[in-house]
């Protein structure tokens, strides 16, 4: 195969769309599509219809030079790196997620958990772009992580690598989270824990309360609120140490904030760094930075496609 | 060189005595033995004296046959792997230490922290054998970590990885740490921090308090003596709720506890364990070991010969 013809595919399957680019081994996008996700009858016509799309969007002599196929998923991945553990919102549940689309396309998979693509595809062509050592951290309805050590993923033994979210914040709340824990720092530090915080300090206060989203609290911080005030730095102290926590325990050099709350940029940006500086070690003070990421939902296909190029074995063993 | 007759040195700065083993490449030490650490000066001797102690212990045609030495000091090691960055107990700031015994032995030489030391040392040798990826806690006068990544040691981007004495801990209370931060780990999760606690409890109750030590204190809880019992309750609540948040990161297989405390064996490890349980992200929950280290003052000289094998590109270099 001509190696300036060799194409990658990236796909990342979400709970409402599957996404999909074909592009070259620069990274450059050739063409971007996708199709709403079929979670009827748990999800088992995902596969197909994923390989039925990619052959109606590229031609046979087109896909003939594909050296391989990145799938990022919104769950857990085996460590041997065969099988979708669990993905809620595909009802999944151990799906052999590689074999299945090789077999069907006879073109080599990897498979990553999403956050984790994210996070690679923000190393590739987004914010972290020439680092090999990097936190993502995605606050969104809940908070994601994924961590890249030397240029790949961090897994984890169990495919719980990264799940930063579930780190449990000693605090004397008892905040249920969707994994069964009390007080996880999702439950604090997502987009629905800043709003409940707002909620209980105007409840506290005795304080009216109108259905808000997070960008209203961040525009009462402007107009200085003092309960939106106190909102945020309880916000950014609390996820602002758990992220100081992670630092001293891996200590990589750029912290990637991706999710619908990074939109706020500096006005979440500036004080969470402020409040990382106070809480790390002092050999990484001042030698970290902390950026919005830039790929916005194209993070996962890029990601995706990358984590192909990094998984040598695989693309040694497909190169024919 | 005979394969068969290859020797490893490892060696442990420690701030009272260096301890030196030579051993074969499966680690059975032939010998073993250790000098006091003169620290006179700026500590400037200290790596002459290393030398001249091996040159004196180990007949000349023996050290023909020495493919590595590794070793493991009190304090950071500079990204590149050359230079001690700073150990306070030996007084150093900045030595480069790695090419100081290269040119005086004409061998080749790793370095790299004490506590990554004894991580590796416990993998090789000790509690951890068999596993690649683990996280090592030394419970002492302070708290100390080494986190193993698919065989390798996590030294971070800043020589700050597996710092995790220095996870803040969200608390009311305001303890000052060695490190300038406030309520770092390691000042509740120490022998001091351990004794700290139960100072407080009986000053809250008004009760009498005599200087007392950590196994004092593991007694008095056998003796159910309610503030021992407290005591050790919030210290392996923070603690377990400390680690589970590093498995949550992490996620690795196996945690070994050495230091001090790890003396009081399952008297401390049974509740911490649970309560890490408790707080793991549920696909962790019951798939990780806790476990007490095997080797005592001798994992820092297994750890720092390993790491030579270990570090494949210095053993293909040194290998004549």
């Amino acid at each position: 195969m001509d190696n300036q013809r060799k194409k990658l595919i990236g796909i990342d399957i979400g709970g409402t769309f599957v996404k999909f680019a074909l592009m070259d081994m620069t990274g450059t996008i050739e063409k971007n599509w996708m199709i709403p996700t079929d979670i009827s009858e748990k999800g088992k016509h995902i596969p197909a219809a994923l390989c039925t799309s990619i052959r109606a969007e590229i031609a046979k002599d087109q896909l003939a030079d594909v050296l391989g196929i990145g799938i990022g998923v919104p769950g857990p991945i085996s460590p041997d790196g065969t099988t979708v553990v669990r993905a809620v919102n595909l009802d999944w549940e151990q799906v052999p997620l590689k074999e299945i689309i090789q077999q069907k396309l006879g073109i080599g998979v990897v498979l990553l958990n999403d956050a984790n693509a994210a996070a690679l595809g923000e190393m590739w062509k987004g914010a972290a772009q020439g680092k090999e050592n990097l936190l993502f951290v995605t606050l969104g309805t809940g908070v994601g992580g994924g961590i890249v050590l030397n240029g790949e993923v961090l897994n984890g033994c169990h495919s719980a690598g990264g799940e930063i979210g579930h780190i449990p914040v000693r605090s004397a709340e008892n905040r249920l989270c969707g994994c069964g824990g009390r007080n996880c720092l999702e439950t604090f530090a997502s987009a629905t824990g800043l709003v409940l915080t707002m909620r209980e300090k105007l409840k506290n206060a005795e304080e009216p309360w109108a259905e808000m989203a997070p960008q209203d609290i961040f525009k009462a911080v402007k107009d200085k609120n003092p309960y939106a005030q106190a909102t945020l730095e309880e916000f950014t102290d609390i996820l602002g140490q758990a992220l100081a926590g992670i630092m001293n325990t891996i200590d990589v050099e750029e912290v990637i904030i991706g999710g619908g709350l990074s939109e706020a940029g500096d006005d979440l940006l500036e004080p969470l760094k402020k409040k990382m500086e106070t809480y790390v070690f002092p050999q990484i003070k001042q030698h970290f930075s902390v950026k919005k990421a830039q790929l916005g939902n194209k993070a996962g296909i890029y990601g995706a496609a990358y984590v192909y190029l990094t998984s040598k074995k695989e693309a040694a063993h497909s190169i024919k």
